[in-house]
Formats: structure tokens, C-alpha cells, sequence
């Protein structure tokens, strides 16, 4: 090794031994006859000292070196005159008796610190200097306790991690595929996958019992702000189990993180059926580290709002709030922001109705022409609301206000202070439907329009009792499904599999697949469903948001060592790029430019 | 789950307990009002006992399962009558109260045993058939075991385990890529990559210190027998080494993986030099299992063939031979056999000389017409041959002749029984060449024949001493590389790379790259080498090739859950195979066949 030493592990206990380090220059100060070097690795910084009067050429050499210089130097460990008690190499320092210059460094384009100078588009381009960030690299350090504590849980549940094929079969009745053309077998692609799930439940078939696998997947989608054409699932699945079994298994897997990466005790996750989920928090992933859950206000049974001759609320089909605790004191200007707020396309709410429980005792709403005291009195009684709680009221159609308010709880969350990202609330959301009606979803090739459409996929088991339903209303069948919500992400989901033959062919019958279709692109696991498949279910865990999630950032970028950008670029290599035409000839195909 | 107990973990000490099974029927035995059944499932095989006299309805449901029904028996764990000891379970038997059927199967198309019947094709067509099989399965245990331990031993020293990406950058100076169409962007493509060299560099720049990865690579090549178009690898990189290092560092893993999962204790690895082995052995991975090391009898200083009117040696560019021990009393027949052997064109010689050393102390030829006894004693001296054994001898030109005495040799290695499938010589082969000119390698581009071609990559930093010699004679030019070789079986390769953006910008002038291509292809590595990079250096392991030898087996496709076969082709799920022209047209490409 070119250092005995790394810049993270001398302190007093050293003092006197004669080391070699080795490391970059993160800065220097010069006072004259005396100069300091911070000198960074990975491990740490240590702090070199020159000394004038010891040696005149090696100080004329220190003070040669530039920001981000590679150098090796040896000397003798001492003790600091000034000590910095914030760092664990802050008591001693090395007196500097031989210094390499190991590789030189131009200035870098933005400054190597937590808070640095660099814009996004800089700091991706130059990733190679992003990642020598402290703030990054504990992003990925994290990820690897991540990874070793995820396989530690596994192997010790007696999961097998078993690597399954990264060149299948285009099967685009998901979200869209990436391909590969095959040099080998002309006008034939193979394709990478979404998931490998086919595969997964194949090594179940084969008696595997249980398999796991932390592994790159792969989905052609118009990239939205948080999603990257390569992602890593924790993917696994397990045989012999019924839903419960896979909650209790991937809730120990989840309390195992907490507890080994982060030191926390997750209490046992709560279950929320889907339909409680939208109904309370108008999303199937709620954040419930705040409560704030929603109030039906025109429900035929418990209409509080009717008949006031205030047309919005009359006309409306939902008629929908929240109570936001202690924040009657809001502003106009507030008030406004979270009109503004709602009012956002993203939103689409079309106005925001608001009614303040003044400490004195009295309501205040934005629409007391139409509702008297009296009339708020019971709006109040309906939120549960106290003195100092301000009430948020959207109204209109009903999956769009839903959507709407849940945005509008979730900014309330925000502004006070409810969302910590220290606090982990998790849970599980079950009894997930079936199946949705695709009315063109962008992700979708256009020909899957107008059909249904997985809500999970098309392996996932209806739930028994709700199997007759498929033939008569498909919408209304719920899933053995599931999905691990914390703080208001999705981090896991999956279900109980299909694992015969009949049921699996009726459910491509009604994702709109022909016999032919389905035998084509998925005989392989219904025949295999002929050779004794024992019952089995799974779960995939989105492995760059969890490492997101416990690092207590939003987005997964800083987590992935080498990101793509919002149009799937690689700016750093500039990668996807033209290839040449001997390779276009040898793969047997053309590039064909649309018409402009 | 719908078991409590596994079916390898039942004994006497749980005779009397309530237990429910799950798994697959191994085989039954009916003896009329007796019925036995092996259930198997991935942990063991547990025997069911059922007794017409207690259950007549049971028995007959018990009668009625085939092979590889999936079923679940409850019942009490009793002592067997005649036990087995040669099965963990063998002293139990589950006495059945109750059975359900989980799922049928119809008659697998070969049957589930150690020694099936099954033909490789079938096997690969119902792979998950095949994955049943106790042997494969603990070939997949192996792999699983394998990489934990890896990754143990990584952590323990400090590497952090960081994924690159898969979609990159094509670069064909390799092998083929493997390219994937882009949506997004029009006529441009991602690479898979043939490993992660460029990011594990990066990593480096970043200071990353030490890397690691078990990941797939992806190589579009002809497939010879043994090769697979995506493999996996055990990638690592290290900052601030030398190649001692290096070494040290990864036959730490290698002894460290012998001892956890085999529990062998290997020596200390002895190196080798690139030029020793090829003399010695004639190959560049050397089975050291054995010696019968190259004698060389035509050399200026050492000629002890020569001059003796026999123009095949006085004509050969060489005349190179092996002493196999013992073997003087090889047959005519096996010598006959021999011959044969020697001149498939596979090993490429024109015929074989051999001597006897006979028990009497005489010496025999094939050649006696132009030499004698004392000729021969003479070439007894230079092989170090004793009485009992068999010199064998080859001539022509030099490296044909050395290619095919390394096979005659190992194929005596075989014969003479010195190839035990559980000894395991490790050893480092050192010095490799840097360059070695492409004549027409089918597995690179044509275009790129007729240039120097890097015998590892392009990144491997030449010797120091040597680096004169690119100038003026680069195929003489040694490099800082590095191949662990384990019975004649290349596992891992690595070097110490160029950090110097200069010496990196000469070596791509070297391998015929115009400065624009190198700066467009390479351009964010050689400038990452400006922003300070440390010196550095690593290896990659062939995972697949590790599993398969520390198997024990010859063929890494055993070690693989779902390989491919010699075209590339996935025959269970019929892959790669056509996409739609939507699929087509919304990535920019078509096909273009090529005309008959």
C-alpha cells in the first residue's frame, strides 16, 4: 500500500509512530514559516504540518499544491497545538517529512463540500467530483449497510439469493420494454426485465421455497421528476404461505433495517385495506405520521353542508375536508397560498373553502353568506374540530377532489411541521383491487388502451371469494395484494400468485389477451403450473427509494451512484449515443427517423 | 404458512408431535393396507406413513397422487419401524390424520432423481423441472453461499459494494455489445456492459478507496461451449496500491472462501510469470495440479536432437517434449490413442514421438531408426527421466507446438489420474504482455483487425521500465497484470491501471484510435485522470466459473438457474424472439434482413 494509514484513524494513542498517508488536498492555510493541509479519503481528514524552519524545500512544495491534488506524505504523528474536538482525527496532526505528489489536479468546476457551489446539470456531468462529497458519499455507504443488512435478514430466514436472466422475453403488456437485438437469431430481440417475476415464480415451482435477489430492473417510461430507466428491487418470494405469513416475514425485514442501520424500534406494522386508505387520506399510500384524515361532508346519510343555496357545494359530488390543528390563526395571505395551492393544475382543485374556529369560540368561514354559526357549529361537530383548528373543505367531482385534498392534507402536513424525516411511520395497505380500466395510460403502449389493466399484474391472485366477480363486474374483485407504505411511499408491494393453470388463462382472458396471445408470451408459466406449483406469494421492495427514505432525502438520485437524467441520458458519458453502421448491419437492423 | 415444520428437520426427538408438511411426492410404496410416501421440498425428503386400518378413505386419497403432486399431511411424527440412516429424517415417519391435495401435476417429461433421465435439451426446455433435482439445486446453494461469503470478506475489508449502471455507452474496442434502442432518444442506443471498468475507475477518482460488485456483464460473442452471452461477475478496485496489493488482497478471499465453504485450507499462492508459464506449461493458465512441465531439446545451447538425419526434428522450429511418470508401460494401443489425440485439429500436431525408460533400463523409440540408446540417454537426461516413464514428444512450428503439447499434457494429467476433482491449485500468473496483435479475432469487429489489440483493456498500465518500448516495440511491452489461476482454470484478471491521462491518451494511439474517437468514446475518463486520480488497481472474478469450480464440475451452465444455450437462446421461454412493428416503430429502428 502506498500509505500504513488512512486520514480517518490517527488520534493520541498514535502519537510519535511514523505513518504514510495518502489522500487529496481539500485545503491548506499558510501563515508564513508554518502551513496546514486538510488531506481528505474516504475514511476522514487529517491534517498535515509544515514547518519552515525544518525543512525550507518541503514547505515550498506544500504550498505548490493545488485544490484536489493527489499526494502521499509520511512524517511523524504529534499533538495539535489547537485542538478540534469535532473531528475524530482533531487531537493530533502530522509533521510532514516526505511529500509525494501522486497525481496533479486541475480546479475543479464546483467545490468539493457539502454545501457547494455546483448546479445539478454541473455536478451530473461531472459526477466523478459530485461523488467525492462527503454528503454523497455517506448516500452510498448507507446503501451498502442497506444491501448487507437486507441479505443478512434473508439468508438467515433461509432465503436463497438466486440470479435470474437479465436477456428474456419482450412481454409489453406492462409498462414498456427495453430491447436487444439478438446478432445471433436475425429480426429477434430479447428484452431486459421489469421485474423477475416470471422467473421467481418458476424457482417456486421448482421447490426453491424461498428466493431473494437485490436486482437492476428496467421500464421504457417517460421519466417522471424521481424515476430512473434502471432501478434496484429487493425482489423475493416465498412458497407454502398465505398472505400473512409474507406481511410478518418483510415486516421483520423492515424492523431489521431500522434497528441495525438507523437504531430504531419500529413498532408492529398497522394494516389499512385500500379502501379505508382512500377513503381517510384519499391516496393508497398515506403518510400517517399525521392524522388529519378526511371528512365526508355530503354524504346522503350525513349531509352537513345541503341546502344552503351555496350552488358549489349543492351541484357538487363530493363534498370533502380536513382539519388542520391549531392553524386557525392562518393568515389571509396563508389562506391564500393554499388556494393558490389547490388551484395548481397538478392539483386541479377549482377553489378552496375554509372555516376558522376562532379561540373565542366563534367560526369564520369563507362562505359565511350561505352558512350561518349555527350551520358551522355542525361542520365543527362533523371535523371533530376544536378551538384553534382551521377547517379546508374542496368540493366537485369525486376522484378528482379526493385527489385533490390529498395533496392539500399532505402540504398541510408540510407547513406544520408534521412530516419529520427522522419520524418512520409504516404500514401495510391490503385488499388492493383487482384489476383498473386503462383509459390510455401514457406508459402503456397505445393498443393495451380501452382494456383492463394489473393493477399489479396479471399473476397476482384474486382473492377467493371475489374470483366470481371476474366474469360480471371485474372492477369490484379485490386482490390478495399489498404494499408497504412508509411515510407516505410506497417502498414494497406484492401479492399472493395464481398458481393454477385455469385461473391464471381466465385472467388474461380478462386483461383481453387471445388463447394464442397468452400461450405465446406466457406458456411457459402456465404449462409449468401443470407440473405441481406449490401456492406462493412475494414482494418487491424499491431499493433506491427505501436507501432514499432511511437517508431522510426525496429524491433517489443522490442514492444511485450514476444516475440518469429526465430525458434517460447519461450526461457524464454521454450515453445513449449513435452506434456504428458495421454494428447496425451485424444486429440486422435499420434506424428508421420519424417523419418531421 | 400452511406448514409448521420443513421436511428435512423432523427426529426422534419429535416423536409424538402434531406437525403439517407441505411438498412434492418423491415416490409412494403400497403394500396393500400399508402406504408409504417420500415428501420431498427443498430442506429433505420426510417419509408419510399411511394404515388402511386407521383411514380407509385417507389411503385411497394417498393412493390416488402422482409424482410431484403438491400436497399438505398433517399427522403425529412417529419412530419408524426400519429406519435409514443414511437420511437426516430417517428415524421418523409422519403418520397421516390428514391430507390435502395443494396442487396436481401431470407426469414431468423426465424423471426428478439425481441420475434422471431427462436429455440436456429437455432439461433446458422444462428448466424448472430440471431445478428440482437435488444435484442442480445444490449447485444454486453453493452459488448462494459463494457470494455471501464474498461479500463478508469484502466488507471485513472495507470495500463498499456499489452498483454501476447497465444502460451505458457502446465502445467496441472489446468484444460485441450488447445495444438497447433508446425511445427518447432517436436513433441512439445504450450499451450492456462487458464489465464495469470505466465506472469502477470513476469510483476511484471519487475515492471510493475500495470497490466492489457481484454483477452481471453482458458480452455478445459466438458462444463456444461454455461461454454465456450475460455472466457474473465479482468486480472490485482499489486506491492507493501496488500490485503486491492486490495480490494479497484477493488470495485473502480465495483462501477465505475455500475455508467458509469447503473448509480447505490453501497455502500461500506462488506467482508466475507470464513468459514461465507459457515455457513450462505452454499456457497462460497452467493446471499446477500436476507438473510434467516442457523440456525443450532443440534449443541453440541444448540441442540434444539434432543432426541425426531425422528431418522432422531437424526441421521443426521446435522440438519439445513431456516425461509422464509411470507410463513406460502404456500399450501400443494407448500410445495409438495418443496419436490420434494429438492430431485432431482441436490440438493441431502432424504426429507424436515418444521414448520408453523400461523397467530393465533400456530405452525405446519410436524413432530408434535414427537414434540410438545412447541418443536417447541423452534425452532421458534432459527430461529428468527415471525408469517407468514415457517421454512424449512434439515438433514443428513454435507456438502450434506448444498449444498442442499444453493439451497433450493435460490429457495425460487426465489419463494419469493427476486431475482430482478436490484438489485445488491456486496459483498468480504475472507479466502479461500488454498488446498482442489482432490477426482477425471473429470476436471483435472486422474492423478492427490488423491493429495491436489490449490483451486485458485498455486501461492497464504498462510497466514503468517498459513504457519506452510502446514506441518502438509495443507487443515486448509487459503490463501490471495479473491472472488468478485455479487448475488450469482462469477465475479472476486483473491489472494496475494508467491514472495519467497522457499515458492513457498514448496507449488509445497505440490500439489505432484517432485522438477524436478516443476523446469521444473515453473523453470523461481521460478527463476524470485531470481532476486527481489516485493510482489504482483491480480485479474481476468470473463468478459463474468460481461456482462451478468449487462444484467440482466442468460446465458453468449447472451453476446458472436459467442459462442459455449455445445460440444464445432461452428455450424455456422461447427467447429472444419477434417484437411488434408498435414496439418497432416507437423505438426508430426496423428490421433489415439480410439478403439469402
Amino acid at each position: 500500500m502506498l500509505r500504513t494509514v488512512n486520514c480517518g484513524e490517527l488520534n493520541l494513542s498514535n502519537k510519535g509512530k511514523e505513518v504514510t498517508l495518502c489522500g487529496w488536498v481539500q485545503r491548506s492555510r499558510d501563515k508564513g514559516t508554518l502551513l496546514w493541509i486538510d488531506l481528505r479519503d474516504r475514511y476522514g481528514i487529517t491534517q498535515l504540518f509544515f514547518d519552515e524552519t525544518s525543512n525550507v524545500d518541503l514547505i515550498k512544495k506544500a504550498r505548490s499544491l493545488g485544490r484536489e491534488f493527489v499526494i502521499q506524505a509520511k512524517g511523524t504523528v504529534i499533538e495539535r497545538e489547537s485542538k478540534n474536538p469535532n473531528m475524530p482525527t482533531g487531537e493530533v496532526e502530522l509533521k510532514v517529512s516526505e511529500l509525494n505528489i501522486l497525481n496533479e489536479a486541475i480546479t475543479p468546476p464546483f467545490t468539493i463540500e457539502d454545501e457547494t457551489d455546483g448546479g445539478d446539470e454541473l455536478r451530473m456531468k461531472y459526477r466523478y467530483l459530485d461523488l467525492r462529497r462527503n454528503a454523497v458519499r455517506k448516500n452510498l455507504e448507507l446503501r451498502h449497510r442497506l444491501a448487507i443488512e437486507t441479505r443478512n435478514y434473508l439468508d438467515s430466514q433461509q432465503f436463497l439469493e438466486v440470479e435470474t436472466p437479465v436477456l428474456i422475453k419482450s412481454t409489453p403488456e406492462g409498462a414498456r420494454d427495453f430491447v436487444v437485438p439478438s446478432r445471433m437469431n436475425e429480426g429477434q430481440f430479447y428484452a431486459l426485465p421489469q421485474s423477475p417475476q416470471t422467473f421467481k415464480q418458476l424457482l417456486m415451482v421448482s421447490g426453491f421455497d424461498r428466493y431473494y435477489q437485490i436486482v437492476k430492473c428496467f421500464r421504457d417510461e417517460d421519466l417522471r421528476a424521481d424515476r430512473q430507466p434502471e432501478f434496484t428491487q429487493i425482489d423475493c418470494e416465498m412458497s407454502f404461505v398465505e398472505q400473512e405469513d409474507i406481511l410478518q416475514t418483510f415486516e421483520g425485514l423492515t424492523r431489521h433495517l431500522f434497528k441495525k442501520v438507523k437504531d430504531i424500534d419500529i413498532p408492529a406494522l398497522p394494516r389499512m385495506t385500500y379502501a379505508d386508505a382512500m377513503r381517510n387520506y384519499g391516496n393508497d399510500k398515506p403518510d400517517t405520521r399525521f392524522e388529519m384524515t378526511f371528512v365526508y361532508l355530503n354524504e346522503a346519510n350525513n349531509n352537513v353542508v345541503g341546502g344552503k343555496e351555496f350552488k358549489v357545494f349543492d351541484d357538487a359530488e363530493l363534498v370533502v375536508g380536513i382539519c388542520a390543528k391549531g392553524a386557525a390563526n392562518y393568515t389571509r395571505k396563508q389562506l391564500d397560498e393554499l388556494t393558490e395551492f389547490v388551484k395548481r393544475p397538478q392539483v386541479g382543485a377549482t377553489g378552496l373553502v375554509y372555516a376558522r374556529y376562532n379561540d373565542d369560540g366563534t367560526i369564520k368561514s369563507s362562505v359565511d353568506k350561505f352558512y350561518s354559526e349555527e350551520d358551522l357549529k355542525k361542520w365543527a361537530t362533523a371535523f371533530g374540530a376544536e378551538k384553534g383548528d382551521l377547517m379546508l373543505i374542496l368540493a366537485g367531482g369525486k376522484d378528482k377532489t379526493v385527489k385533490a385534498l390529498s395533496e392539500l392534507r399532505l402540504e398541510m402536513g408540510t407547513r406544520l411541521g408534521l412530516r419529520y424525516k427522522n419520524a418512520f411511520s409504516c404500514l401495510w395497505v391490503v385488499d388492493f383491487p383487482l384489476l383498473e380500466w386503462n383509459e390510455g395510460d401514457p406508459n402503456l403502449l397505445a393498443s393495451l388502451a380501452g382494456r383492463w389493466h394489473a393493477k399489479h399484474h396479471p399473476f397476482t391472485s384474486p382473492k377467493p371469494e371475489d374470483i366470481e366477480l371476474l366474469k360480471t363486474d371485474p372492477g369490484a374483485v379485490r386482490a390478495n395484494a399489498y404494499d408497504m407504505v412508509i411515510n407516505g411511499v410506497e417502498v414494497g408491494g406484492g401479492s399472493i400468485r395464481i398458481h393454477n393453470r385455469n385461473l391464471q388463462a381466465q385472467m388474461f382472458e380478462v386483461l383481453g389477451f387471445s388463447k394464442e396471445e397468452a400461450q405465446k408470451q406466457f406458456g411457459f408459466l402456465m404449462n409449468a403450473f401443470e407440473f405441481g406449483a406449490p401456492p406462493h406469494g412475494g414482494i418487491a421492495f424499491g431499493f433506491d427509494r427505501l436507501c432514499s427514505l432511511f437517508g431522510g432525502a426525496d429524491s433517489i438520485r443522490d442514492f444511485i451512484a450514476f444516475p440518469k437524467n429526465n430525458s434517460g441520458r447519461d450526461v457524464m458519458i454521454d450515453s445513449p449515443s449513435e452506434i456504428s453502421d458495421e454494428q447496425l448491419i451485424e444486429l440486422s437492423i435499420g434506424v428508421v427517423k420519424a417523419e418531421k
